[in-house]
């Protein structure tokens, strides 16, 4: 039995670690962190686990937890586990961090973008960037594990196979993404507020988002060399889901057959994503509750781009489910342990 | 392995089946019933199960159905199930029906408030109303189960301890009822269109509602004689979730702790039904995603009248959560095998 | 011209009250009143107004509010209002009150409901309840108004007819409530973040709501006698709209047509009030954007109770719509001037 | 007084323009005609015209309403107004049509994007393109009226000053646009019902949608030059709004400024479009309900790219408030008569 420690278990990304890792065979939350909730039930925080859960929350103390468990999800701010993660918590535990700190390898692009001092530099070339279905082998012997942004991770599925194979300029990529609402967290603003979002739609970050980066840097990978892209995160009134839509011009005449076949040869084996039918566009409902990443492409041969879809919930492919897939990997699980929920529509 | 055959596979509470029973131990469907979409894959339909169902859908034909599998689920119209069942097929399997032709027990009050006649009035008598928590035994070894409806489920789960314990008034219950708008099928209305649903609530069936007979004839073995409500039923902007908010003269006068003791007595030992603590009142989305019923209570002392309140999801324990609980009871399965899912929120 | 100020413009309710001055021909907001925002552009507040309204929120301050303009509205919480008025002020200028410090004529009642203490008891006897509907003449002359609340508005014009010709049981009143989540405000609170809010609906201060000794008081006048209900209010996953389902005992056996006569005696002139055809139910999509109260009622002789219903937009005829009708009549304007929108659906 | 006939207008756009023409001092509707609901009173359609329009819906009988009316609006799928019209019906009456019929002028570019056969080619030269800021003088004298798209509207008006002043390279140009759910029409279909849209975020017609001709053709005139762009419309679980997300590249180093000065150039005397201030970015909710379109911009430096951005609500700006702008231009009126409603929020 894997023995699991939350950081930050009564944010949204936390509280679906919990509900993920409670129907899990072979793991077990045994440390449910919350600041604002020390010493409240849980259940009392999200009254869903009411009768599930009856533990109460508690303070972070990463040495006693270091001690505790197994593996800890930090499940927090930016700027958290960078400043609570030393050797001695390395040494006992996997620790696994949804928050961008270890996403970035360049240090410089991590500080000018999230603008805060790194303060734990010496672990970010040892992080790996937990997404599964690119790192898997690096994962599995990893000890901290950079789990991937919510953008990120539906961006780079949908592009990674053409821009690997070379089917696309890497220079004229331009991402349109959309999100619900979960991906702004539970903190109390006014603009999250249901009035404020409800019945509308805006762009954010517009050319300033610290996704980008992230994005750039692994699609750089990709590449084989540097890309910067255009990336544009709207706010859409429903809870969960993540769609992108990104436009590239293609490199050459390509057939649909052409591309299929490379989506397929990249994803053909894994389970969590699933390359459409023909003309069939991804949709968030479809993967709403699900670790699925759902994508497809078009070809318009009048402006010889292509665009290149992907669908998420953005809590669990994009936050929880990905992390729990990273535990899987760790730990020699079966990698859909736990998170092999089928969407749940309407 | 329970083979399990679904007549209207392709309306939202047979979806709600098919996805329950494809996370079942021991069951699996082996006919996607589906008059409207014969041949096509199933998954075109419901692009969530790209990849998980590869069956095409089939045309309704009980003969050959009886013969194939175990149980079939029919969730169709009223008039339906009872046009198609006979001894033939109730002798090779079990039948569990979500439309509402076996629910009522006096065939005029049916053929009155459904307007339609009833074709098998003699499996009446026979058949099972299949709310579990109160009808468990008899579900055992029933033939055919009427599947309850979703109002009737979580108003009658909300009232029935106080009823049957003689703290209410009998004569004095008013049930004003709140529905997510699956509740309303797959149909293509005008009504149901996003931009008709979204921005609005209304009550509909005022009076009228064929709820009304079915809560009322439960209500009536619980209270030893005739009930007769109100019943007022309100569409919500959402997908999925019922919530009751039920009002009756309290008998004598009662302390909370009384009241709360006879909940316990019937609910402290079932799994699905949460009574809350103290001043909670139940929300739907802490049971949507899942088989639970929460209930609780106020009390108005000014008015010495008692609140009842029950929130369901309307397609697991409104409809087809609560079928595949019955499958369970009748084939000797854990009761929440397939249907323990965790509420997920948001 | 009328010059309007305002203390607490940048509230959803205030906010309204500018909307609809704007568009009012002989009146002109001079002061935008809010603390939160004092020095701030309206505009960069609410982008609505942008190239509308040019102004500086303001600080609140009485005295010179009421050397400048002719009307004040408080568009506060509660216990502001009855804070900051004195003879001074209200021998130079109106004042309509949206909160409810003068709704409810017995001070203990209202200190034991608001929890506050009362700091301008002396005003109460002399504010004018502003129902307009059914105070009008009152108001013509009052230099006071407290403006009734959202859920007032609606329960009592959709029960007043009823009551005061008698034909329903004072004791018998059950008032259940829904509302959008503009109701609820623009603070920033957990409760009302979009995700909190989507996909649910609850029910809240049941029994304990402030709204009930409100109703209580002003359905007692009709009825010539005390009246105590129940009243719970309802969250709905939408911005606007109030929808009230009351339930009563009928007295005697009417018919249709006697209840609808009593109805349309009490609202045949009212351009307001909008008593529906046979049979259509209030939505809170027909009257959304303008100052309507769609009514109706269904009478169930199996039970021989009567189900009353209305619905309101809850920021316009439930706050600031009603508030300018009420400066409208002190000032002799036409009453529907400024307000005369046409509901905007979808 | 302007006497107006609507052909459709039990559609949303229709019967936003009845909703629009029922606050214009000299216009009034004559004429509801609806194949729908023929004989059937308008109210009983539409519940908030209740009291406010007591007319009946009426046949299409284009010759009639010639002789009867000073204006006609077909609020029509395409194919129709090109069906109906000729030289009697030209000479009697002004025409708007919101179809696209007689917005293309390549009558092949209609074809084949429409697949119908064009019915009046003779028509579509002497059609006037109704996009008021650009075309006014135009629309003066016209005597039919190309009443723009939805999309077309805020996507032309959003990039047309850096087009026509040649900031922009014109074959770089991507739009990516989201759209409220009221754009699909009233037709009962699935895939419009509350609960396939609600939670739900998908992009369609990628690479196919009807409206990139449109935005071609007028790019085109601005660019002086051939225009091909890319346009993904995506549908966004809202009723109203349109939301353009547009990029291209940048012909030359451009400071914000220098941007600036040219949509101001273009927009500063023009009501109904307004230039946000710097970094405030177009959103749904800030235009709901009006007839203005909210639009700015944001350089990106890294990539040379802009990225343009645009705001409307699809029935007004979109398609009822611009055809009743453009007749307001076409009478001599004043051109914000009917439709200087100011945003409702929330």
């Amino acid at each position: 039995m894997i023995k699991v420690g939350i950081i930050g278990s009564t944010g949204y990304a936390g509280a679906e670690i919990v509900r993920l890792i409670s129907s899990h065979k072979n793991a077990k939350v045994e440390w449910y962190g919350s600041r604002s909730y020390i010493d409240k039930k849980y259940y009392e925080v999200f009254q869903n686990m009411f009768q599930i859960v009856d533990d109460k929350c508690l303070d972070d103390n990463i040495d006693e937890l270091a001690n505790k468990v197994d593996v800890i999800f930090t499940a927090t701010p930016q700027g958290l586990c960078s400043k609570i993660i030393n050797e001695e918590v390395l040494k006992k535990v996997k620790v696994i961090d949804l928050s961008a700190d270890f996403r970035i390898k360049d240090v410089d692009t991590y500080e000018k973008w999230y603008g805060i001092e790194h303060m734990s530099k010496e672990y970010i070339d040892e992080a790996v960037y937990g997404l599964c279905e690119i790192n898997r082998d690096k994962v599995k012997n990893a000890r901290l594990i950079a789990n991937p942004g919510c953008f990120p991770t539906c961006s780079i599925l949908s592009i990674y196979p053409l821009l690997k194979e070379n089917f696309i300029d890497k220079d004229s990529i331009i991402i349109d993404a959309k999100s619900g609402t979960s991906g702004a967290g539970r903190g109390a603003k006014v603009n999250n507020l249901f009035c404020e979002v409800n019945e509308n739609i805006k762009a954010y970050g517009v050319a300033t988002h610290r996704h980008t980066p992230e994005i750039e840097e692994q699609l750089g990978y990709a590449a084989g060399g540097e890309v910067m892209i255009n990336f544009t995160p709207h706010l859409v009134p429903m809870n969960r889901g993540i769609l992108v839509t990104a436009y590239a011009k293609l490199n050459k005449n390509v057939s649909y057959d052409e591309v299929k076949a490379v989506y397929d040869k990249y994803y053909d084996k894994e389970k969590f994503v699933r390359v459409l039918d023909k003309d069939v566009n991804p949709e968030t409902r479809w993967v709403e509750g699900s670790n699925y990443c759902d994508v497809n492409f078009k070809i318009d041969e009048r402006t010889n781009r292509i665009i290149m879809m992907g669908a998420i919930d953005n809590l669990i492919k994009g936050a929880a489910g990905q992390a729990v897939q990273n535990m899987n990997i760790m730990f020699g699980e079966d990698e859909w342990e736990g998170i092999d929920q089928i969407p749940m529509f309407p």
